[in-house]
C-alpha cells in the first residue's frame, strides 16, 4: 500500500474538473484543497488547533528553512515535524529548490547539484537530490517534493529543455535517495515553462518514474494569468487520472477556481497569510484593507457573508485598531479569516463539482469581483 | 447597590492574609487575584478565549494609551470596551495618571491636571480628574481608577506631602466628575511613598470619600522589596475590611505572595507578557530563558510542573527554535504559560490562605526559588 493513495470520486460534467480525496498516514482530505503554508514549522501566528477549526487538513512546510533553523536532525530527533510543532494532520514538504532560485543570487547550477550561499548568514551551501531527499525524510512529512530546478519567467527554450532534462535525472536520483517510501510520498514535478512540448517530455519522463502524484511547477512566477491557465490546459491532460496533481504557489481565488476547473487537485500559496499579516483582508467584496482610515468607525466584521470566528467575533474597528497599533492579535485575526476565506472557497468548489455547476460558479464568482472585465484588478 | 462589591470569605490565621470575592457588573473573580494586562485593548499575543481557558476573570486595560489609539470615543461607539475587544469578564482601567509620569519627559503639573506631550507623536495634552473619568467612563470597565500623582522614588517629605495632598483633592473631583456610579466601581488610590505618615493621611483622606476599593500606588517604582513590604505592613491596616485592596504594577511572584500576607487583594503587572515576549518563562525551577543554545535539543516542556496548554504540548526546543526566528507563535506560547504560571500561583495562595498556612506555603516557595538567600536574584 502506497503511502499516499488519491481516490477520484466524480468529475464536474461542465468543466472536468475533480473532485477527490487524498489519503496520508495522517488523515485524508478532500481536494480541490488549499494547503496553508507553515514555513519554519508554524503557519505564522496560528495555533494547530486553530488550523484544525478552519477545516485546513493538510499544511505545507518549506524544507529549505527548516534546515537552516532549527536543522533537520533537531526535527527529527523531535520526533518528526508532526511532533515538533503539535500537527496531527497531513503535512508536505518542499524540496527546498523554489528557495534556493528564488531567495539566493549566488548560486551555481552543476549536474549533481546547487552550490548557493544561506539567506540568513550568507554561509556556502550546497542542496542536491540526495540531499533533499534527505532532509526531508529527517522531517517526515506525509507528501515529499522532488528536488527540481525552477527556472525564470521567462526563459529561453533552449534553457528550458536542458533544465528539465536535468529535472528530469534529479527526480530519478530523488527516487533512489529516499528512504521512507512506506510512510511518506514522494510527488515529482512537472517543468517545461510555457513550452508544451517541453511540458510533454518532462510529464512522459516523469510518469515512467511512477510517482504517486505530480506538482505542475514553474507558474505563479510572474508569468500573466492567460499563460498559467494556457500552461493548465494542455499539461493536466498528460497526468494520470489516478494520481494527485498539485499546482504549486497558486493561493489567489480566481486562480485557485481556474486550476480546479484545469483539473488541479491541490494548492498552497502565502498570499492569504502574507497579506493578513499587512492587515489586508479577502471578502466577498474583494480586497479589504483594514487600516484604511475609513473603518476607524466601522463596527461590522470584515466581511459581512463570512462565518468565521474572526467575522462572528471582532469588528473593523478593532482589527484596524489592533493592525495600526501593531498588536499581534490583530494579524491572527486577519490571518485566520484569509485562510477561512480560502478554505471556505474551496469547499465552494468541491460542492459545485458535486452539482456539475462548477463553470456556473466561476461565472457567479468573476461577475461578482468584476474580474471579466478586461484589465481587471488581480482579486 | 454599588457596582463593585467586596466580600471576605475567610482571613489566613497564620498570616492575616484575606481570601475574598470581588463582584462586578461582569462576573466575580476570587481574590487574592492577579490581573493579566491589557494595555491597547488587548493581553499582548492572546486571543480572550485563551485568557479565560487559563482562568483570567479580571484584566485592566490602560486608559492613556487607549485614549491616543484609538480614542476613547472609537471604544465607546463600539458599545465600550467590554464589547470593542470581545472580553464579557470583567475590566479595570487605571487613569492614566501613571503613564503621564512615566512616558513623559516633559509635564507640567498644576492644579487643574497635569499637561504634556504625546509619546507617541509628541502633541500637547492635558490630562486631569475630570478628563480622566470623562475617559474611563466612555471605556466602561467594571473598575475605574481615580487620578493621582504617582511621584518617583524616592521623593523628599515635602515634596510627597503636598502631592499627596492634591490627590486627595484630584479624588474628591474624581468622585464629582463619575458619571456612571450605578455600573462602574471607581477606586481611591492611596499615596504617600514610604512616609508612614503621609500613608496615614492619604488612608484618611481617601476613606472619608467612601470608595468602593482602595489601590495602593506608588510601590513597585523602584524602591528595594523591604521598603514596598514595610510600606504595606503600615498602609493595609489603615483600610477598610469590607473594601478591595489593589498593590498597583506588581507582578513578580515573591511580591505577589508578600502582597497577599499583607493583606492586598489584587495585583497586576505587565512582568509575565513582558518577559514572555523576549523568550523568557517563570517556572517552577525559576526563570528559563527558552532562546538560550542548551534547549535546542530539549524536548521537555518549559516546565514539568506546569500542566498548561503550552506545556502538555510543545516542547523547549520547539519554542526556542520560533522564539528564535521571531515567530508569533513562540511569543503565544511563552505568554500563555507564563499568565498561566501566576494564575495557578494565586490559587495556591488561595488555597494556603484556605487552609491558614499561607506562611507555611511562603517558606516552601522561597525555599524552592532561593529566594531566603541573601543576595538573591529577583525572582
Amino acid at each position: 500500500m502506497p503511502a499516499i493513495r488519491y481516490e477520484l470520486i466524480k468529475t464536474c460534467k461542465q468543466t472536468g474538473a475533480r473532485l477527490g480525496r487524498v489519503h496520508t498516514p495522517h488523515g485524508s482530505f478532500e481536494t480541490p484543497m488549499f494547503m496553508p503554508v507553515g514555513t519554519l514549522a508554524t503557519v505564522k501566528t496560528m495555533a494547530p488547533e486553530e488550523l484544525k477549526q478552519m477545516g485546513a487538513d493538510i499544511i505545507l512546510s518549506n524544507t529549505y528553512h527548516l534546515w537552516l533553523r532549527p536543522g533537520e536532525d533537531i526535527v527529527e530527533e523531535a520526533g518528526g515535524l508532526h511532533k515538533f510543532m503539535n500537527w496531527d494532520g497531513s503535512i508536505l514538504t518542499d524540496s527546498g529548490g523554489f528557495q534556493v532560485f528564488s531567495l539566493s543570487d549566488l548560486r551555481d547550477i552543476k549536474e549533481e547539484g546547487v552550490h548557493f550561499r544561506n539567506h540568513i548568514s550568507g554561509e556556502k551551501l550546497f542542496l542536491s537530490p540526495e540531499k533533499a531527499m534527505h532532509i526531508q525524510n529527517s522531517l517526515g512529512a506525509d507528501i515529499m517534493m522532488a528536488f527540481d530546478e525552477c527556472p525564470p519567467y521567462p526563459a529561453s527554450h533552449e534553457y528550458m529543455k536542458s533544465s528539465v532534462e536535468r529535472t528530469s535525472r534529479w527526480a530519478e536520483r530523488c527516487l533512489e535517495a529516499h528512504q521512507r517510501p512506506h510512510d511518506q510520498g514522494l510527488f515529482g514535478i512537472i517543468q517545461g515553462g510555457e513550452y508544451e512540448d517541453l511540458r510533454r517530455q518532462s510529464a512522459k519522463d516523469l510518469i515512467s518514474l511512477d510517482f504517486p502524484g505530480y506538482a505542475i511547477g514553474g507558474l505563479s512566477v510572474g508569468e500573466p494569468k492567460d499563460v498559467m491557465n494556457r500552461v493548465l490546459d494542455f499539461t493536466t491532460p498528460l497526468l494520470p487520472n489516478d494520481k494527485a496533481r498539485y499546482l504549486m504557489g497558486v493561493g489567489s481565488p480566481d486562480s485557485l477556481i481556474d486550476g480546479s476547473i484545469r483539473g488541479v487537485d491541490m494548492f498552497d500559496c502565502v498570499l492569504p497569510t502574507r497579506i493578513a499579516r499587512n492587515g489586508t483582508c479577502m471578502t466577498s467584496q474583494g480586497r479589504l484593507v483594514v487600516r484604511n482610515a475609513k473603518f476607524a468607525r466601522d463596527f461590522r466584521p470584515i466581511d459581512e457573508n463570512c462565518d468565521c470566528h474572526t467575522c462572528r467575533n471582532y469588528s473593523r474597528a478593532y482589527i484596524r485598531h489592533l493592525v495600526k497599533a501593531n498588536e499581534t492579535f490583530g494579524f491572527r485575526l486577519t490571518t485566520y479569516h484569509n485562510l477561512y476565506f480560502l478554505l471556505k472557497l474551496m469547499e465552494q468548489v468541491r460542492q459545485a463539482i458535486r452539482e456539475d455547476r462548477l463553470g456556473d460558479f466561476r461565472e457567479e464568482f468573476f461577475e461578482q469581483y468584476g474580474l471579466n472585465k478586461p484589465n481587471a484588478k488581480n482579486f
